[in-house]
């Protein structure tokens, strides 16, 4: 796989040349595993990111300081609040990061501060884009422009709980746009019923997931936002390999309606905030659960975890019974 | 603990005594969980079950045989298709158990055949039993006879799949049932909203978790089920710490209800059964989180699991709010 890479194969390069120093700029999702991947190679690894603390657009502040807490205990120096203003080269190679709080030494930089549309060619077509960036399509996929498509990373979601259109280039929405729009183009009728917002990732020893919204995108979107938060153990407390696990719980006061959850713990333990996911999609139909936004990452499940595999294969048997 | 459990101070001084064989009478959970503990505990474990195979009233026949291959694996001796016919006994000693197919020597003996409730007092107090032999009650834990409230291992519960009043003795559904009787009982109002029929339960090395209705109980209830059983991996196959996992979910063909779900894997995999029990309560409130029936064994969860006690503190925020 690595082969077939070609920016892994120059960060592979890059260590077998004797690589020490390395600067990750950019504390999301792809930030941290660089970082902990690079850490892991026994490298000297200093994350930088621009905002208070990393995974700011993930979590809460209370469960971001836990990201940046496990990261520093792992040994990877966070710098937060840093501005990156350049990067010093010497005979083709790098030498350090220029930022507004002086220069980091690095033989290897990593630039991984998001992702943003590639939409050049679909404007030259005369598609139109969201207030994202990403390209509006319907729940077919179809863009304005009616022989035009748009799936994955491009591409808009609905949010069905803050039920605005939103860009969240993740693995399982992906997937599973570009399957619909396939099916349609081919003649076919599919639905792309949008996400919830859930996501997983590991840091170190830290497992951290979340679905719906956060309590701060609540009270940014309006809402009137109430959480609960709970520390406990995955397992019953007098077992033996009971482990400290965290859940964040929100919903709209008022109404009681459900906004979201964010846990942290470790392992698959924090796999349970597809409980919250399901009951955000709100349906009882296996065809809800085939189509369910579920929290993915590698550490924790296949991009089609083993119950979408199921519901899938099982809607299959049905509809050709 | 265990100094105020009479019989787990019965079997400790039997193995402080030099128990060497033990014969545990009954494949259920409380079967599997003791010949598991007392093999641990480096006694020769013989495991009797009059079915033809063990954790026959939980799961379907294909999710049984991986049950009894692992005791065989882990060198319990299961023998199935067994009646017992007695005891012997010298000495005031047990020393074997006769069965319809020759005695088996045993220093040690665990009968766990099942769970019956203790309705005697009831009885003679005109309290109505079910077609179960538990008692009956409303929603509210009220019996037929006004004053007289019955909740736990001696009642019923409605089984929100099947609608039918079920016998189901386990941990979580026991302490939501007495929680309510007692709010209840103390002049309040609360409701119990029955079961899916969640369960999880591990087997040496196996974790297994069962929702809803197995394929045999659907059919069982005259419902068209159909099937699909998936075997894949919990975390992405390509991860170093994958491990098989295997799903089987049910439901009803025509209209598509989901039915239920069994899993089969290692550790904590399994509990995503919890998001096909979400969808069989089929609620998108926070209510519904409270009131949801998880899968509870203490080696996976506490009894109110963190989610639940979330959900729970969280509804009694707004309502004090």
């Amino acid at each position: 796989m690595l082969s077939e890479i070609p920016d892994a194969q120059a960060i592979e390069a890059t260590l077998q040349s004797g690589a020490k120093r390395a600067v990750v700029i950019g504390g999301g999702y792809i930030g941290l595993e660089l970082a902990e991947a690079l850490h892991s190679r026994g490298l000297k690894v200093v994350l930088l990111e621009s905002a208070p603390q990393p995974a700011g657009r993930m979590l809460d502040a209370l469960y971001r300081a836990e990201v940046g807490a496990e990261l520093e205990r792992g040994g990877i120096e966070v710098r937060t609040g840093v501005k990156v203003e350049g990067l010093h080269v010497r005979a083709g190679r790098v030498t350090g990061v220029q930022t507004d709080a002086g220069t980091v030494r690095a033989d290897l930089v990593i630039v991984a501060v998001g992702v943003r549309p590639r939409v050049e060619l679909a404007q030259l077509a005369g598609v139109r884009l969201g207030r994202t960036g990403a390209i509006t399509t319907d729940a077919r996929m179809q863009t304005n422009v009616p022989a035009i498509w748009a799936a994955g990373d491009n591409a808009e979601s609905l949010h069905r709980v803050s039920r605005r259109r939103v860009h969240l280039p993740l693995g399982l929405g992906a997937n599973r746009m570009g399957r619909v729009g396939g099916v349609n183009m081919a003649g076919g009728d599919a639905k792309f019923p949008g996400v919830v917002g859930s996501a997983v990732f590991r840091v170190l020893g830290l497992s951290v997931a979340r679905t719906g919204l956060t309590h701060e995108e609540s009270l940014a979107l309006g809402l009137d936002a109430v959480s609960a938060d709970i520390t406990s153990t995955d397992h019953a407390g007098y077992f033996h390999d009971a482990r400290p696990i965290q859940v964040r719980l929100t919903a709209e006061r008022g109404t009681g309606r459900l906004l979201g959850a964010q846990l942290l713990g470790q392992g698959d333990a924090v796999k349970r905030v597809d409980v919250v996911a399901a009951l955000l999609h709100g349906r009882g139909k296996l065809q809800a659960l085939a189509e369910m936004d579920l929290a993915y990452a590698p550490p924790f499940s296949g991009v089609w975890d083993v119950l979408l595999v199921a519901a899938g294969r099982l809607s299959r048997e049905i509809a050709s019974a």
